[in-house]
């Protein structure tokens, strides 16, 4: 599967910057990387056919232009269509309901796939990071941010719970408890060191291109390990986050008994003794 | 329901400084705010009543006077009457532990109904804040604190594991586990820095006057939005803490397939894109 | 029980440098305190002694030297003998897989002794802590170190994903999610600055001798206390980390009956109001 | 607390028949005590106060006349007033919901008294026993009937989705789930013979006096043994339907190890050796 | 969406026999129904097709031909092509098993999405009914079969753990662990005689038109019914499955916060007082 | 690892009457093998060894003598030696619980043992079997029994709640809860016939020799089988008794994807299609 593949999207680019790692930039720059409805089904479809590519390793997540890496929600388009505007189907209140429930769910299971996608995700924020931006950051593995990035969980100044991810995944992502109820009933901004303070980005850099240079160096190490090691390292650390510890090792072993009977393992050790680069078969 | 019908309960003084935002203030100053057990039965009916009152979109609570927010559990009275003094009413170690159980369970019903309160409870701590201080700010939604607060895990010191809800909240709060564990071992001091580097608090202000300031100013934004928006978010949090991703996902898709006819959303779109305040109805 | 039921290790030391306070301290500081095979067995057997031990309410985690908590795994014996390396028994998948399984989940029970371990454990970092360093010290209750500790999750760079506890007992430890996964894929340096800001220790000093007399400090203080109050705090902790809040104040409920029914907080409330350390016996 | 305690109920009456045998009526039978909103409030309000009588030791939940156990909730009356009636207090569908939402919860709390009732409940039905008589009797402990019971889950014949119990308790009565399927989505009638071969009733007796007969046999056998052991027999099973058999366990230990320590033990082995009737204080 | 969008799969054929009750026809009888990769790919896109289609409201699955519902997985076909047979991708042990949990993974989706469905689905059995015979039917609703049927979970012999749900959902249908684990462990053939006894099946007919023509009554009694009554009481009870009761409650509360404002729960009150039919309209 | 080696437990008799079937038969019968302390944990260690032993496939449990599998609990033993005897070592009633606790977990462990036993456990009862009968074949796979058999949950007649096991298996067996509250709470006896009916046993033989005769068939039928496929089968359904069914489904997929790399998968095919026995290798 060649890079090619990957040039149907139309709201997204996809490139391999480096071996093994993939960029995936949301593009609607000159609307602040809005999220249109036709935006998110896609960012489904791109994170599903990476998960089981053999020619990414790593994804790195970005928004496209200076000023954001999203606004989150196109509210005006998502006034005219869609699930917040739409002429309800039914002048019934649980014929709506069922309605808007399966609109729900699809739109949380786009969002999911990133959590899904087998590679890891590092997400790269920058200026306005609103809204569905803490949403589907929340479903990468690691975040890192531009210096310049403002923060929103937005969703309760439009009358709504968020309902695509932030509020079951941000207890998930081990932040103070206090911080994010703080941040979900205010609606209030935070900065890049705030964010920093509490865990909720694991770097902040100066820039968003030294942001970004950070995450392809990432992107790099990580593309050089063993996939068999990379890959269960994430699936189980997203098992671990929902289960009791003696699930978690159960998982572990289940998942090791097979894991531990790859070649890499011998190539690593050796290249370990011999101080030099191991190469991995693909996966 | 107005404010007057919250007259009757002795050890608490319970005022609407500002349209929608409660203040319930603890109020027993000349003994440090320590609590006696009419003190928690009380603040239990407190919280279930404000629960669905809809003159309250939100809740401050603090401690009267300057020295303490509480100095917790009053203990030469509890040397007295009460469970750990009580002459057991039975000699058979089995009854009186039934006995005590009912005790213990009561008391942590009553706590917990600050958790199960509808509208978010922000806690502003400050001076003493000993034992049942952590006990009962655990269960608040947001907490912040004076500079001069100093906080102890105290229930070791006089032989017991905190059993009113600090063990079990605490981890749930996302603080490391590491500094939790130290505190509620050691029962020693921590300071309002200490707390802020860990996350138990969200902020630090310059003095309680300060702290209520700040928690008055987040009260009244949070009044001013959708109190569907408001009160959802926080059921949400709460059960998320308590669940896997995917089953809090689904518990969003549940409640907001209701939540989402409501008006609010339309009013609050509308109000945003035309930069005023929107008005919502009550709950 | 006396210590010198505890001379019987070949690789630890077990001390007791006051009264009720353990020091088990990791002794091949020739090989760094690498681990062997017959090492982890005996660290499972001492904790499972300690466990019960009355002498002993609180335990010290050391390394021996200067150089290294331990380098983790000795890669070099486990790839001459042991599950990394073996000659497998059979040549079929399903059957090395049920081989491998229980040889995972046997290493697995003998680090769960320390979190299974009665008595609250504290360990004391320095110098090189790689790989095994932190899948041991996430079943401790408390870690503090020396400035000069190099953390790193080494086992991505081996092929493995870390199947001995870090990656289940990472995200339990409440340290950020973005941060964890962070050195967790890329198997990068960490230092004790970054291991105290994230909260995976608690405390940082100047030397190791400086971090060892905090340890030894914490633990005459907690050696002080009611251990039926510091056990049972322990214990509840560990219970709630995997549970909902419900389910743990179910168990604090279930836990207190029993254990109010002690002399010791008698005892405890009686000094405390005549400001004098109380006595209590064994547990 | 005597029995007259309990002449306060106006739709149930609530005798002694033998000592420690408590019995509850419902009591309406010209309606075939079909149950008003005010009737399942009494009906909580008096589990649980005879949760802690230490007078009775067992219940009999029974139903007055001939005709019926109930014939489930008063359609008529519900048409007429209360939730599935009112003229909604709000146009706001999200409003709307809120206030149907609190008004599911209590009336589930109240059903849910049964369950939590510290003495075990044996509920007695015959002839019409259609919707909540499904829902009340599965929150009790033991079931038996008359050979004339006609069963219904009556729910979805009015459009409802049987939300006070049913749905939830049925799949953990352990009936076979396709049969729990087919008669909660057709409402058809189903038999004693028929609830007795699936396991929903746990004996049939040939008419409603019979039935009584041998619950009052089965109250006296069980009054007389250890209340201790009678009430945490309830307490662990209940717990045990809803978590792992080893969560099951370790709660067992944590709750026997209080129980343990009662006289009742020592009492009933010295009993059974010496082939007479223990008797036993009250709980 | 009318009954000409199924004609697309080959392998099944769709009808519409009443008005909302559609009927899925395994259709390979000169093979005994044996299942080819292709035909659960198509089985899964069947039933999410249903799954939203507004003019089914029910599902009766049945297998072509007289003399088996299915026999299973086609061996011969697996032993050359897909999972079973396939030259492994690579020779490393590792990726093959990535290769091999995508694959089972994609399989058990696919017979999921019977269970996933909105609407209930009956299946009717008859003749040989081994292997896949057992999945498939674990994830419908309800199931009825044929005197002549012969089940048997066949899968250990030819070396394999059930792998598409059965060792799963058996335990999860409420039939004796120990004659489940008889079935699973030994292969052996069971009756329908059996299969009602120990509640496999709720319903034994003296011959495959008998067991449909039961099945399809069935499905026209629930076809009439609210649609948003019976579908939530599917949803309803397939999550009580799998939670503890007590979520199960919460569940119900905020399912019904909806489904309560439907006109069909006043429609069908009124229907029931006239002794009239109600209709409802479509979902 | 031959039979002799199991010649070493004096309470118990290990004999191999076929190959790969192992038999492990409690042998005290001149006191209806009621159990000494002594006896559970050289259970417990049999079971261990038995369940890395390559040369058992699968475990027959019997009682020896005519009268009795077991009566359970030797109470006059009891009465004088062990927990529910022994001076207490503490007067502190917290301190008991702890030593209390200790015991019960021990005990509880050691019948655990038989559940966690990787090879299947067919109990096959008859005579009296009391108490420990019921909580000892609870750990079993399989459950069948002569028509003579009398079973009791005996423990709440000596003031207890059963704590090794019973109340916490029992409705993980997937019997009618009603009838499973019935017999717990009256401790009254019951036959094979209704152990039938309800799905406590599977099966129901003339005798003490048939019954026996039937495990061993059973037995030797299970021994044919491929191992990978057999131990695996036991392991996901207990799993999956403990779990959702999504994270059973996951846990088949990740034990699969190493199991089906057998070479037993292909032998088995192969000799279904030539229509003779398969060849095994040990596991």
């Amino acid at each position: 599967m060649s890079p090619s593949t990957y040039e149907k999207y139309k709201h997204f680019i996809i490139t391999f910057p480096y071996e093994y790692v993939a960029q995936v930039e949301i593009n609607r720059p000159q609307k602040l990387n809005a999220f249109l409805e036709v935006m998110w089904v896609e960012l489904g479809a791109i994170f599903r056919q990476i998960s089981t590519d053999p020619n990414a390793r790593v994804v790195i997540l970005t928004g496209a232009g200076d000023r954001a890496f999203t606004s989150g929600l196109d509210v005006q388009a998502a006034s005219q269509s869609g699930a917040l505007a739409e002429k309800q189907t039914s002048s019934d209140g649980a014929r709506t309901a069922v309605q808007l429930r399966r609109h729900i769910q699809d739109f949380q299971n786009d969002i999911t796939s990133i959590e899904k996608c087998e590679k890891p995700v590092i997400a790269v924020l920058h200026g306005i990071s609103y809204g569905l931006a803490i949403d589907v950051t929340l479903a990468c593995d690691v975040r890192i941010c531009a210096r310049n990035t403002r923060f929103s969980v937005r969703e309760v100044d439009i009358g709504l719970a968020a309902d695509i991810g932030t509020l079951s995944r941000l207890p998930a992502a081990n932040v103070p408890m206090s911080w994010a109820k703080d941040v979900c009933l205010t609606a209030r901004d935070f900065s890049a060191e705030e964010a920093l303070r509490v865990g909720f980005v694991s770097g902040v850099y100066d820039s968003k291109a030294a942001a970004l240079g950070k995450a392809l160096e990432m992107g790099q190490l990580i593309a050089l390990k063993s996939p068999v090691a990379v890959q269960t390292t994430k699936e189980i650390m997203n098992f671990s986050r929902d289960h009791s510890v003696q699930d978690g090792l159960n998982y572990v072993a289940n998942v090791n008994m097979a894991m531990l009977q790859t070649q890499d393992v011998k190539d690593a050790m050796l290249a370990g003794m011999q101080k030099r680069k191991p190469q991995f078969s693909k996966l």
